[in-house]
Order: C-alpha cells, then structure tokens, then sequence
C-alpha cells in the first residue's frame, strides 16, 4: 500500500521550504537558474552549455522528451514514449511492442508512421505584441479571437521566415507569450526498443513507485533525405553514469503543471475536474481490461491506450489525493493571501475574475469535454471526420480567423495525423464508440434534440456499428480526397462519420467558444497577477510547465520512508530478486531472454536511480546529465512522493526515477547482443 | 464482442410477443402458472408436487438459492453462491476460495461463520390488515411509518406463535404483502467445491456468454443440535439429466426485476440510477483490480468481491443497453398507454404520483447512497459500528417504530451477522475506506460541516489508517460488549469508527427518511396500478422479483444468433477445445487435476444447457428439475441476451445457463474421487 504514502511527505513540507533554496524548478531555457545553481552548486552553466543541450533535446510531439545521443541523428527516450510508434507498426503477427525490436543496420531500421519530433532552435518575447492585439473595452469573445489571431500571425510570419515550425507559447498562465522556431523531423526511424515487460516490470503496481527495475528505454534514429540526419548537438554518454551526491539536469519537455494556480482554480480541481476525470479514467479503464480479456489480439490492440489511462488513473490519484490534503491546502491559501496583501489596487480583482470565470467554466465543462474535446466520440475514425469538416470550413477563412489548429503553422503537423497509416480495427473502434455514445447519453440527457440525433433511432452499440462499418475513412486515399476536394466534397459524403461529426459542430463550436472566452478572462486576470509577482519577487523564477522544453536539475540521492532509507539506485539482483518474490507472475514475470542471460550480466550493475530534479509527466524519455553535460540516465517516471508536484514542489521524498546509463549499456551488450547500438552511444557516432 | 450482440434480440420481440403464450413468469407458489402449463405443455402441478418442490428450495441469505438434494440435509448450490463461505473460511495459507475443497467424512465437513438459510414453510395473504394501517388523510411519512409498523406487528406476532423467521413481502410494488415464513439454518458446513477456475472457467469475458463451460457447482449441508438435518423434502436426482425439448422447472429466489415499473421510472433508471450505479462500479473495479495487482495475498483478499462488482458491471452494462434501446422503450410506452386508457378514473393520477415521487427521490438519491446505503463507506468495520450505534438506539423503541431491519424478528440474522468472525485486513479495509471517503467528499461537497467533520482535519488516507487502525471492532468480543451495553456503551466508547458512525446517523436517517415516504407515496400509487391491471388483465399473474422463492418454467432448447444455431449443450470436449483455443492462459485456464484427469472422462458428457425458464440473478444455484422434480440442473447464469430480463422477458434468444447433472456426477467421480458425495446425491441420502 505504498500508493498513498506520499501524505507522509506533506508534514514535511513546511520543513522543508524553511530550509534554505530547494532544488525546485523547471526553468526556461531563455531565464535559467544561474543564481540559483551558482549559490547551492557552485556550476554556472554557460550559454554555450544552454545552447548544446537545448538543441540536443528532442520533443516527441506524440506526448514526450527524448535526446540526440549521436552525432548519426540516434534518438534515446522511454519505451512508453515510443509505445505509440511500436503499437502503430505492429500487427496480429508482429508485436513489436510486446516482444520488442533491434535494427542490426540501417536498412533494418523501421519508419513510424506518424511520428513528429522537434527541437528547440530559438525563443523571443513576444509578450508586448501579443497583448497590443487586445484593445481596452473588448469583450473576452472579441479579446480572445484577436489573440488568437495575432498568435496565428506571428507564427506565419516567423514560418514564412525561418521556414521552422514556430509556435506562440502562453507562459505563467497569460503573464507572458515566447516566440518558440522548432526543426521538426518527420521521417523517424525504430532503432531498438527491449521487451514490453522489462521495460515496465511490475506494471501497475510498480508504476510510480520505487524501488524500480525498469529498462524503459527505446532509440530511433532521424532522416533527411533517405539518410541519418548528421547533428552538431547531440549529448555524450558518460563512462561512470550517475553517482550518489552528484549534480545532475534534466532537459525536457514537462506537460502540464498548476502552481500559479490560484486557490479558486485548485478547489473546482479538487472538487470537480479530477473527480470526473477520475469518472472517465475508471470507465475507459474497466471498458479497455474487459475487451483485452477476450483474447490476446485484442490485448495487442487496446494495450498501448490502456496503459496510458492507467498511468493518468494513477496519476490523477495521487494528485486529487494532494488537493484533498488540508495542509497542501493550507499552504497554496497562505502563500496567496500573502501574495494578495503585496499585490497592488489594480490587481486585487484578479482572483474574483478567475473564480468567476472558473463557476462559468463549470456549468459548461460537462458539455465541452463531451463535445468538444470528443470524449463522447471515442474513435480514431470520428477524430478523422470532424478534421475534414473542420478543415474543409476552416480552410476558406482568413489564417488569423481560423480554430488555432487549423492555423497554417500546423498545417504540415495535422497533415502527418490525419493521413497516418495507422492500422484501425473495426471491433475496437464499435466497442470504444459504443461505450461513449452510452456515456455521452448521461451527459447530454438522453431525450435531448442533440443526443436523438446522434442516436439516430438506434441503441449506442448498433449505431457505433452502423458508423464504424459504415464508413470508409479507412482507406487514407479516400480522407485525402475529401481534405482535398474541401467544402463540397464534404457537403456531397455521405460517410456517416462525416455525417456524425456534421450533427455534433454547430453545438462543439459554441461550447468552445463559451470555454474560450472564460479562459481569455482567466488569461488577463493571470497576466495582472504575474505583473504582480514578478515585480514582489522577480523574475527570476519559472513559468507553470506547458509541455515545452525546460532545465531542471538536482542531486542523486535516496530518501526516508517509513523510517526506512531507501537507496539512491538499484541494481540487476534486485530485478531477479524481485521477481522470484512474485514467483516470475505477471506483471512481475521476467521476458525469456532475461532469465536465459541472467549468468551473462554483472549483477551489481546499476539499473534503477532517483534524484530531485523536478519533473512531471511528458518529462518521460528526457537525458538526465551531469555537469559536463554526458548522459548518465534516463528519466521514466516519479515516485509516489511526487504525484503533489503539479501543486507544489518537495524534495523531501519526492524524486524523479531514472534508467541508469550503465543498465543501459550492460543489457544492450549483455541481454541483447546489440553491441552496435552500444559502440554508438558510447563512441557517440556511427 | 458477443456482449452487445442482445441487441438483435429485440428486432424479434414484438414477433414474440405476439406467437401465443411465452415461457414467462417468476410465478408465487400461492399463485403457480396451472393454466399456461395445462394449455402449452399438458402438465398440471399438484399440490403435492408444489409443496414438495417449494419445501425442498433453499433461499441463502448470502444472495442466492439451492435446494436439498438427500434427505440428509445435502444443499446444492453454485460456487459462485458459495463464495462468500469458500472466503470467509479461507486465510493466507488455506485458499478453500481458488483451491477447492472436499469433505470425506462428516467430521471433515466444515462450519461456515455467518451463513443462513431459509427454508419457505407457508405464505399467507395480509394485504387488507397491511393495507388498513394506512389511515386516509395521513401524510407520506405517517403513511410509511403506520405501514412498517403494521409489518412490524405481524412479523413478531407470527414469529412468536410459530417460531418460525417471519417476513412480510412487497409484491406488485405494494399491490399486495404476503406473510412468508421461514425454517432458519445457520449450522451449515461446507461439503464440496471444486476450484474456482473450472467452477468460473472463462472468468468475466464468459460471464453471461453462452456455449459456456463451467462446473459451478458446491455442496453444504445442514445441521441442527450438531447433526445432519434429516429433511422430509429433497429433490431426487435425475439419472437422465436435462434433455433438448423437455419441460422443466425452476425453484428459486430472483433478486429483483423492475417489469411493473412505470416507464418514468424506467426512464430514472435509464438516466441517472444505472449510469450512476455503473461509475461506482467502475471505481470500485478499478479499486480492487489494483490492489489484487500487487501481490497474490491482496488478490486473495479481495477476490470475493472483485467477482461481485464484475458481474454487477456486466449485468448493468446489458441492462442500460436495454434501457437505451428505443424499441424496448417503445413496447414499454405503448404497453403503459394501454393500460392507463383501460384504467378507471380513480387510477389515472397514478402514474403522475410516481413521476413526481421520483423526482424527489432523484433530488436526495446521491445523498441517500453515499450515507445510509453506505456507499461513502466502503468497511466492514463501519458497518459493524453503524450497526451498533443504531442498535442502542432502536432497541429502546417498540418493535413497531424501529427502523425496520432492527424489528424483533429479525434480531437472530443480524446478530449472527454482527458476530461473524469473518477474518478483516487492515490494509483492504484501509484502502477500501480511502477510496469511498474520496468518492464521498464529491458527492457531499468537501467544504460542508458533515465532510468536514467526517474527515476530521485528515485527507481520506490518512483518515481512512486512522479509523481502522485505531477500532477495536475486529474483535468480536469488544462488538458483544458494545451490544449488550446499549446506549450508556455506545455513549462512552472512543474507538473511531463508532464515532464516524455517531458523527454521519442523523443525516443518514433524515434523507432515508424522505427517501422512504416517497416510497411510500409509489407504493400506494403502484398499488392502484395493480388493482387496474388485475382488475383488466385477471390476477393469474406474477409480481415482480423480490428475492422470495418462484417458480418459472421453460423449455430445454438452443437458439440462433448471428444466423448460427447455438446448440443446447456443451460437453467436457468443448471444455478442453476451448482452454486449448486460449493457450490454457487465465481466464482460460485448466486447474492441474483437471489437466491430468482428462482421459478419465467421458469427454461426451454434457457440461452445461440452456433453457426458456425467466431467471434472474439470485436465482443462482437454483435447481432446475423435471415433471417429476427431478434434478436434472442447476441454474448459473443468465446469456447475454437475458440481460434485458430485468425489464421484459423474451424467450427468441434470452437462455437461463445450467450445469448438466450428469456432469455433475462425471466431475465428482472421475476429477475429485468425490464418490461419496456422488452415491448420496443418486441415492438421495448417505
């Protein structure tokens, strides 16, 4: 019952932010924590540092972080990050994800089939031209859409430019906007990817616990142009890999944090938000085991997403956990209030602005998340019609007028999405559809004109087989036709997806847009409150993550628990040992291979380690490295502890879980004979 | 994906509905179905043969039914009814549960720690003195409280002149109370059960399918004064078994089915009450499926449970599939339409009186669930403080103004729950209060007085290890103490989970309170309704399930599905082809004897058949016996596409799922050496 230990943290808290600076933060690379390091470490990271591990860092844009490693364009992140790409290339023969996958040569090496990778080549501030855009006396309505349409237009602007991918970044909640030019790479080959099972030993139970045993690791290798791309940044590998005590960064790609949270904001969480995300989790999660019981094809097909609604479960657990403990509570209450009694006359209203717009958001959360954010839709192929009727509308208005994703800048990213080979399977889409057609059913009422049309005369689980076997958005030739033929290719199909997501847009339309107005309201009052912070405290602090690259960094250390310490790193004996324990069953059960080698390994080679960088989910597959910025590890996950850290920072028990680099290279040589791949890393080329 | 495919079921109803006289009815044994079994099947019950069967069938007040089968008290059941027992006697080291189990002789036979069952002596009809209590111009809640009384009063008066367990029932949703009597057990000793994996083979993606191959079966038997009943009832067991095309019977106890429901109320339970009911179950199958994740002892524990909240979700799942299928609701309004046309004018506000008390009841329904059905405390131990807390208070009463479970004739059941000696884990019970009292701080708001005295400053967890940590409620003596002090004891006992169940009583008693005079109000509403349908229809008809024995008839046969005959039984052989089909691999696995015993069986043996009879659950366990009441099966389960029954009854494709009694008697001797056993049940005694 280690799940909910972490509470044990929260009496230290106080403790702990008494005590001096703590290794908290996840900075940007344009306003480091130089100060910080300088007077805790002694270490001044460089520009020229900054500028080598910035652009070596890679964000998967299928949700994760990963690292050049060499200078032929090799990629290292997480096997769970690199799920999406193996789930998509297996099939009912071929199950790369299960049994995992090793390219001897280039020509072995795989292609994903709609894999986008980018790196981080530049930041501006383009806060004053982002806010110039909104002219006093605008209703959120009209202030949101002129954002959204001056966003649009740098973004044009710096692409038509640059000819990189660039994107308007909203830092501390609408306190400032960055500029960010990305490369992207789209031709993304698998290198090598381990077993499913030892790179989540202990599965479930295990997940964000420690002590840990996972090798959860995977590589691909980028192209230009038929051949391994050739990269100025790419990290070494460090021969001694993480040591206890030792200075260690992060460089990645967090997801989503709420620390500038206001009180107002964390209570409709606690209150609302996580409790029926926990609602949707549940169902999906009951929904996905009942239809992998069935058979083991099955099991292939729904693994990847089951996975991925267990760890959100798990996560979300631990967070509604944090927001129902009242000393966290107490503590976000305190330091606001402090923050309110500091703030000047013209930002007190600011935090009744937020709470109001957040009691609005709420009476129309229900309906958006339905319709809008299609969690009433739950099928690839509905996400593929509502883009070509969205597309086909979109495309006739001006670039700045536009929903943001439909905005030029994306144009080549959605693309890449919407004509993916991704396999689909009619069985999986019928049950997930049905499943939500019967959910939405409860949100929308079902006697409502909306829901009845939907529905059209038919039960939940017919009318998800008439729509999945009726249409033929299959065949990616035939969404090519109709994202090419525009307005009246779509007005002429008669798919029933197509028609389906035609029922459902006027009404998604309209809710998003009540959303998006709340949310520019929210975006002004946070600007007023960061404007008020920054000129209390600094600026030298970080900005809420927002699944864009930042610098954490830490030490290598254990931690107490239940009187216990437990140890910075495990090794391979402790991986054996564990599973013996749990007499080789799943999800505890050791890949074939891993018991054939066990004599072949040094079993005191390090597999597991924690240290106090701070990190959050999408964090996943980032380098862990020293301060001569070599690889010695590889983050995967965080322990218990660490689930508050969307809330708040501690560094009492709360660590991020790494893969060791050594473990790395000794199960590379060892268990996999991939002596190759392991001279590259070590040599970091080719 | 069998699981939706009911839906083309439906298609055929209206064609059924309209072919003559179905196999429907759960039939009163004061009320058996004489004339529909002379017309369609030429075979008229006497007297004798009703009384016969009706003292032979066994109601287990665990959930379930059985029946004697030797006139040494022998009791046939399934394993699934049986669990409970099978748990609660088993411990880290005996798994009883998952292993089996085999008494030889009688001294090896072993005493379950809280079981009863019920044997029905007589019925008697005491509507008019039920009836009567209820004076005109009294208000809901006078209503309600006059008619608990008056049940009340004829319990303990029978009680005490028979000395028998007495029971007034609700039939036609208060057209009608009959005075059940009962013949109480409660030294029942556990004979036989084999492993849970062939007894539930094919595990929850098999439940409710068919072809269907499991031996869920278990044997108990029934002392009285430390020895075997000598029982004047039994039923004989059938040398033949079950054969295609014939007439059968069942004798059990369905637990509840809503076919009189007014389609308002079918409608509340389409929109609220199943949805709301499925999310619980979700979380709560999320809850459990973790924790058994984590090690074998955890999976042990919660199995019991696990099994319960699965089959529930899946009942559910096919019940709000139903309820959303606007051809069932179709038949359900014009069935109402008819019937309110044909209705005298004192009847016609009736139907509005529901509506209205459902609307009241879907205001308080949340509140009703999460305090006093418990929901919001998911422990045994709070069920044993909330148990005593109320028992100081009630005891002080007159009999007829207690809350009705705490009435003087039901006292010996509840004490023979309160002190089970059922082993209690600390850490499920933790983890089980953390989750509810998490769940519960959505449903009542985390900021109201009664959350936050619920909690007491802690979050969940913490307060969850409080409670159980610091009772003292697992011990029985310290319950036996408590009991007797009454309120002076209760008054001055510190342990925490008294003090929850002090702090949430008079919330949880003031909303059954409404929620009760709104039943009261639907009662005297359906009770109208009743009146107007005999006085249409004739009485010669069924009430609704209500957990109390029935009689329901059908025939032995297969059906079509999916333009394939399925035909009506399977064998031994189709047991291993399908173990075989799934790699021998869980839920598809073969527990080792059985694997070694193969080729001692008659591998044509038949294992498992279908039949009409209109079953539902609670039924379980139910003999299923021929014109000459016989035993020729016993009921397990319902098809998938009895899952509707809830609602209506169809006979096209719904099947009630049997074990074969030949297959019975092949497993016992050929797999268990169980000969004993096997000689009792042919001979009929030891």
């Amino acid at each position: 019952m280690k799940l909910c230990t972490w509470l044990w943290t929260l009496a230290g808290l106080c403790a702990a932010a008494a005590v001096g600076q703590a290794d908290e933060g996840m900075w940007l690379f344009n306003n480091p924590p130089r100060h910080l390091l300088k007077e805790k470490y002694g270490f001044v990271p460089s520009d020229a540092w900054l500028e080598h591990v910035q652009k070596s860092a890679v964000r998967f844009n299928s949700g994760g972080s990963g690292s050049f490693v060499s200078a032929d364009g090799l990629v290292m992140t997480n096997h769970h990050v690199g799920a999406d790409c193996l789930h998509k290339l297996s099939d009912e023969k071929h199950n790369y994800y299960r049994d995992g996958f090793l390219a001897r040569t280039l020509a072995e090496e795989k292609r994903c089939l709609d894999l986008e990778l980018n790196v981080l080549m530049s930041i501006e501030d383009v806060t004053a031209r982002v806010n110039a855009a909104v002219k006093p006396g605008m209703s959120a309505s009209e202030a949101a859409a002129a954002r959204r349409a001056v966003m649009a237009e740098i973004e044009k602007e710096s692409t038509e430019k640059t000819g990189l991918r660039s994107d308007v970044i909203t830092l501390y909640q609408g306190g400032q906007y960055h500029l960010y030019r990305f490369k992207r790479y789209t031709d993304v080959r698998l290198v090598m990817a381990p077993e499913q099972q030892i790179a989540f030993f202990g599965g479930d139970p295990d997940n964000f616990e420690y002590p840990r045993y996972d090798l959860d690791v995977c590589f691909f290798r980028v192209y230009e142009n038929g051949k391994p791309v050739r990269v100025e940044h790419y990290l070494k590998w460090s021969a001694a890999g993480a040591r206890e005590g030792e200075l260690v960064f992060v460089a990645g790609h967090p997801g989503r944090t709420d620390r500038l949270n206001t009180v107002a904001e964390l209570e409709y969480m606690r209150d609302i938000q996580y409790p029926n995300a926990l609602r949707n989790l549940n169902r999906l999660e009951v929904m996905l085991s009942a239809y992998s019981s069935r058979s083991e094809e099955n099991a292939r097909q729904a693994k990847d997403f089951l996975f991925s609604v267990q760890n959100s479960r798990k996560a979300r657990e631990g967070g509604l956990a944090g927001l129902l403990d009242p000393r966290l509570m107490a503590r976000k209450r305190d330091a606001e209030q402090k923050l309110r009694a500091a703030a000047p006359a013209d930002a007190q209203g600011a935090w009744d602005q937020i709470a109001q717009a957040q009691k609005v958001i709420a009476q129309h959360a229900a309906r958006f998340n339905a319709l809008e954010r299609g969690l009433g839709f739950n099928s690839t192929l509905f996400d593929i019609a509502r883009t070509l009727v969205r597309h086909a509308a979109e495309r006739t208005k001006p670039n700045s007028e536009r929903l943001r994703e439909y905005r030029d800048s994306n144009r080549e990213s959605l693309e890449l999405q919407l004509f993916s080979e991704e396999p689909l399977y009619d069985d999986f889409e019928i049950v997930k559809l049905a499943d939500s057609l019967t959910w939405l059913a409860s949100q929308l009422g079902y006697d409502s004109p909306l829901m009845q049309a939907i529905l059209a005369g038919k039960a939940p689980r017919q009318r998800a087989v008439e729509l999945v076997k009726g249409s033929h958005l299959k065949a990616v030739a035939e969404r090519k036709r109709l994202y090419g033929g525009g307005q009246s290719a779509i007005d002429a199909a008669r798919d029933p997806m197509i028609e389906l997501a035609r029922i459902v847009d006027a009404e998604a339309r309209e809710v998003r847009k009540i959303i998006e107005a709340q949310d520019e309201i929210k975006r002004q009052a946070y600007a007023q409150i960061a404007r008020a912070k920054f000129a209390i405290e600094g600026t030298n602090t970080y900005p809420d993550a927002t699944f864009t690259l930042r610098l954490a960094f830490g030490v290598v250390k254990g931690y107490e628990e239940n009187g216990q310490h437990v140890p910075f790193q495990t090794t391979y004996a402790g991986l054996y040992e564990r599973s013996r324990q749990h007499h080789n069953r799943p999800p505890f059960d050791l890949p074939p291979r891993w018991i054939e080698r066990k004599d072949k390994l040094d079993l005191q080679t390090p597999l597991n380690f924690v240290c106090t960088a701070d990190i959050i989910g999408g964090n996943s597959g980032s380098p862990v490295i020293n301060r001569d910025a070599e690889v010695v590890g590889l983050i995967f996950d965080g322990n218990i502890h660490s689930l508050v850290l969307d809330f708040i920072y501690t560094e009492e028990q709360a660590r991020a879980v790494s893969v060791h680099s050594r473990g790395i290279i000794e199960a590379l040589r060892k268990v996999y004979d991939a002596h190759e791949l392991a001279d590259e890393l070590v040599k970091g080329k080719r």
